[in-house]
């Protein structure tokens, strides 16, 4: 793909196709590109810049929360893999494994990790003896593998990068404690603070549970074609893994307990979710907080004031960078300015700033919001102040319109048919009563595509209704949609 | 292992066996551990910490010359691989292979990433069209694989972390400045300013560089126990993967041509050689840019004053945080203060701070610093200011004895009785004369165990001298050490 002067690079429109949509923001944004393995994708450097703003904001959270990163190897032995029931026939249809290492065959296949509680549990279990070594609170930032079969750019590929918290407790109140906090101060707060996502929380039934959790608790977000996603996750391990692994304390009573532990993490999939819950018919629409580029400068150039033009551009993005906001001087010849124009608001950049002979003796700046699209003189003075205001207005802009999508797309219904009828389309969350038989969850999802995403952290009790599937007394209400 | 209150972790005299002594260091110091897998490591949190501090200042450097990250797959098909011959026949013995993906046999074997030649390669092959395309300047931070037969913590690992560069240019010149730059303005800057390790660069012969590279130019470090460490590469790899990968660009001309590229990588390799080039025999000593804790309180607490020593230590904690200190207050309870001491040396902490009733009568603390051995009581006064020259002065003087030590044991002999004497026991570097057949280079290795680190970047002529293996006439001045 030749970057002609003129060419402006399209984009299918949303409504039309948002799927395509999607695909084409992703590849024409360059923020990823298949790799050769089926299923696996190449972070180009602008996706991956999201990317580094994101795992820094969350990596300062989960610091700031008492956790220690570390790195666990990404081979796991079978035997390992296996030691937890559950766990292992969750994993293995989606793990790949290694048989040889140069010419010679193992002797015992190699899972490389899908998710690293296995062989963080063998290490703990030689790490802690004492109760003086609780909590042990680590995290790790790595790249798992899941032999996925249908993938899509960042939001299901084969191979991601994610963080993996695992933390051992004396106790199942303290692993509780520790999994609802990073449900709600860790994951949320980055969510709606960094990435103007609003998230919905709850847990999860047992038939959506990660395989080896006594509970599972998501963090669940609603994109704009009506689909949830699931954009994050915090797990209540109990004592499933500490009893399979071994991993025991000894009490200040001087008897030996298992440990309680939590698992929890979020990946590149959320990179999707942003594109995802902002983008318009234009391209990105990046919250400030993770645009690599929070301000560009497009100088307007003809050649009699070119110099002075391009060395005020230059003074400007300076004066921007010192007061601490990310700005890029678009300096390129052989691009017209408006072939920059759309090239930034493809890529979602929250601020255009267009400076020629005009603006220059006006002592002013024209800017364009990417958000709203209103434009406006600005003056010089006082220039980073406002530019400052204005990107915290925009990130708030983005969490609100993000919100009342969300919960005008969140409905409610006892009633069958309406049920039935909502799920032909794509409706967001219904909220509906729902008996305690699994069957009757599988029953739904075969009849209307539909999951429960969550119940509620205090359940809505719905004993007074009737379960959408069966008609027998409900137990509570859930929330329903179609899920990426 | 119990954590006793009077348990002093011991660790074998570094003179009587350094191998021990380093492995000593590295579990006791709970700095890494071995994984079930064989030669895969754990990194445990206080060797992470000592690892993200060099990325981050590592990383820095990478992106202030123009460079930005990205993220490339782990899985190589074994046909891409295959492309660069010498690349293929170097690498292949190493290569871990998957064949299994879930329950299905893979049609081709892939292979985990040993380093990312092929896989970029086959990338920019898509991206790369014009001029205007270039230079392209990526890194990426990632883990590779390599099968390795003997490893040791950190400095031979299967797994390790690392960052790998890979930039493609319009010429050669480009490429070989690109080479340069990254040697020594990000290099070794790094090296000497952050890890107070001094560096030697220059040139490998063809039988030590790069498969698939024109020229690989080496850091290479000099280690206590005289064996040479080679830290890191910087490759000019000519125009070899750009024609087999087909990477062409349309010049201005609207001719096509073949780009010029360079590839380069430093790993967690370099946290060993930080280990073994300042530890003592009491452990650690931790440059205090890389050290994740710089200064440590330890209050000594008896009954009567506890509240108010302990609040006193938080206050100076604070201030020194607030001065950008990292600094930790070592309040635990149930470890003598003795106990403390040693742990922290062992750590490798630059600055302990002590701080009892006496020192508060005084508004002083009584500071004692690891590298020196130093003790002195120091005036709560500006404390912050103080322990900032102090730190300033460890890292400079670090720096300054492992320089010396470098250029003590950086010898010079033409005489083959004399090298062959000295290499009887491992001398540090010895520069002697070789000719230019790489088969003198096999047979000293042969004879000797050593073999060439590196020809200096502008070469020492020794046209005059005798090849110290053949006695033939020799080319230039070599320099051969044992090394990891």
């Amino acid at each position: 793909m030749a970057k002609d002067k003129d060419f402006v690079k399209e984009i299918t429109p949303r409504d039309q196709d948002f799927g395509q949509w999607y695909n084409d923001l992703v590849r024409k944004a360059e923020l990823a590109d298949y790799a050769p393995v089926r299923g696996c994708m190449v972070i180009r450097p602008y996706g991956f810049a999201i990317w580094e703003l994101m795992r820094d904001a969350l990596d300062r959270r989960i610091k700031a929360t008492g956790h220690e990163n570390a790195y666990f190897p990404l081979l796991i032995p079978e035997s390992l893999l296996q030691r937890e029931a559950d766990h292992v026939e969750g994993f293995a249809p989606e793990v790949a494994w290694v048989t040889h290492g140069g010419d010679e065959k193992l002797e015992e296949r190699l899972a490389i990790r899908p998710t690293s509680e296995a062989i963080i549990g063998e290490m703990y279990s030689k790490w802690i003896h004492s109760w003086r070594d609780l909590p042990l609170l680590i995290n790790q930032w790595a790249n798992v593998l899941r032999w996925e079969k249908v993938t899509r750019l960042f939001l299901r590929t084969t191979e991601f990068l994610w963080q993996e918290g695992h933390t051992c407790h004396a106790t199942y109140e303290e692993a509780q404690e520790e999994t609802l906090m990073i449900l709600n101060d860790v994951y949320v707060d980055f969510a709606e603070k960094e990435l103007a996502i609003p998230m919905y929380t709850g847990f999860k039934t047992d038939r959506e549970k990660f395989p080896g959790a006594l509970v599972t608790y998501p963090i669940e977000a609603l994109m704009p074609d009506g689909r949830a996603l699931q954009a994050g996750t915090s797990h209540n391990l109990g004592q499933n893994f500490s009893k399979m692994f071994n991993i025991r304390y000894e009490d200040k009573n001087n008897t030996m307990q298992y440990v309680w532990q939590t698992s929890w993490g979020v990946s590149t999939r959320l990179v999707g979710a942003l594109i995802m819950a902002h983008g318009d018919d234009r391209g990105l629409r990046l919250p400030p907080r993770v645009a690599p580029i929070q301000a560009v400068i497009v100088p307007i150039v003809f050649e009699k004031t070119k110099e002075q033009v391009l060395a005020k551009a230059a003074e400007i993005a300076q004066t921007l960078e010192a007061a601490g906001i990310r700005v890029k001087l678009d300096d390129r010849d052989g691009y017209k300015p408006g072939w920059k124009f759309n090239e930034w608001e493809m890529r979602g950049v929250p601020i255009r700033l267009e400076f020629g002979p005009k603006d220059m003796e006006k002592n002013a700046v024209f800017m364009a919001r990417r958000d709203t699209g209103e434009k406006a003189s600005v003056p010089l003075e006082n220039l980073a102040d406002t530019i400052i205001k204005v990107l915290d207005d925009i990130q708030a802009g983005l969490l609100a319109e993000a919100t009342e999508y969300r919960d005008t797309h969140t409905l409610q219904t006892a009633d069958r048919e309406e049920f039935l009828q909502l799920f032909e389309g794509r409706p967001g969350y219904v909220k509906s009563p729902i008996c305690a038989n699994g069957d009757c969850e599988g029953a739904v999802k075969d009849d209307t595509g539909a999951t429960i995403r969550f119940i509620k952290l205090e359940p809505e009790d719905a004993t007074s209704e009737k379960c959408i599937n069966c008609g027998e007394k409900a137990k509570w209400w859930a929330y329903f949609a179609k899920a990426y």
